[in-house]
């Protein structure tokens, strides 16, 4: 929800003021062809017609008539730990601002921290998800655009959050588990293949692929530049105006 | 987020344009005391400038310069089943709407109804609290206005809540547990006195009145207009422009 400041309006005021009193001008000057009287005339009415249009425009910024919602989106990277879900959808909500839209990024890891007691069971997993889906549902429902990034393994997890969004644009992030594995950035999967995690997607709990995603990348090969710009495009798409 | 439909950009032209070219003849009248000049300026001005206006809306709208978010807040009802609590946000809720300010409504039931293996021990309630205030303070920091109605009888969970909010208004429904038991709309508390509930609030389980909240109400007696106006004029004061 936006209001114009009042410089906003004042900057606004100026910059039709210069335009329109140079309007004016030539057309007194067109039909009178005496140039003195075209001045003082533009004159009179730049100074007497800023303090207007400021009127005007205060007016304007109270009536809600004619201003439109865009229509936001919930994008849900989905993928195997280690696939490239988190740098791409981080790359895409950087993008998205840039753009002027307004982005809710949610991340499985940061989520996880403020419910430390949520598991890794499939019970646990499912119902962090649906809290997650939830969450993502009021803020779209709200006008904002919601990044989510999460492993998200099972199917019907990822059903109930496509049901409960309007907008759903599902990313599988579908690069392969030997090249995941490979990468390992934070080690994960050298302490699950050890014993020492439990439960891990890919591992020893299955990875689920969606049945119907928006788009499908693997980032095994493709520069940044590529995959996200392909995200991007998609979402042009899916969000113009309603 | 809002843009300006085309149709709103048309009608501000003309609004404009009415009282613009109106100054202008004024304008021109004054200074030549000709009378068919200066309406045949008018004229010609009323025409080109509409054109001109448009142009210089639809630039202005791609401007982001001297837009200015709105402080949402976040309105916590705290008190026992049957204090009235829903009652009341609803009829704040309404009334924001009205006001054209943007409101999402959270209440106990509601969600519950969304992660229904939420059970009422007091950590399945602290647990339910803080992902409540989670969402709560997401929305908020999107700009949307929260109505959030729970009995939430901790004063830990509702301080958790407080500290991920920006702008947390708690507002303590204080109506005594006999009164509220007389109503017993749902017939909550005859099944809890009779055990057919366990760990209902104010019969076997406790409610920790708030500390400090900004507002405290009792319904017992006052009609629904004057503790709704009580609210109201709370949130303005709390939600000038930041």
């Amino acid at each position: 929800m936006f209001r114009e400041t009042h410089v906003r309006t004042l900057a606004k005021a100026i910059s039709w003021r210069v335009l329109g009193t140079v309007a004016t001008i030539t057309l007194v000057y067109a039909y009178t062809r005496r140039f003195v009287p075209s001045l003082a005339i533009g004159g009179l009415e730049f100074t007497s017609k800023i303090a207007l249009y400021w009127f005007h425009e205060r007016v304007w910024d109270r009536l809600h008539f004619g201003k439109e919602g865009v229509r936001p989106a919930v994008l849900w990277f989905t993928g195997l730990s280690g696939s490239g879900k988190s740098t791409l959808s981080r790359w895409v909500a950087d993008r998205m601002r840039q753009a002027g839209m307004r982005v809710e990024e949610l991340d499985g890891d940061v989520i996880r921290d403020i419910f430390p007691n949520t598991g890794f069971t499939r019970a646990d997993r499912d119902a962090h998800i649906r809290r997650v889906g939830y969450l993502a549902s009021k803020l779209e429902q709200n006008g904002v655009f919601v990044v989510a990034s999460f492993v998200s393994p099972y199917e019907e997890s990822r059903q109930f959050v496509r049901k409960q969004c309007k907008n759903f644009v599902e990313i599988y992030v579908s690069t392969p588990l030997a090249v995941c594995e490979t990468r390992d950035v934070k080690g994960l999967y050298a302490r699950a293949r050890s014993g020492a995690i439990k439960n891990f997607t890919g591992v020893d709990d299955p990875y689920e692929p969606p049945s119907n995603p928006e788009l499908v990348i693997d980032t095994t090969s493709i520069p940044i530049e590529q995959a996200g710009g392909r995200v991007f495009d998609l979402i042009r798409q899916r969000t113009r105006r309603i």
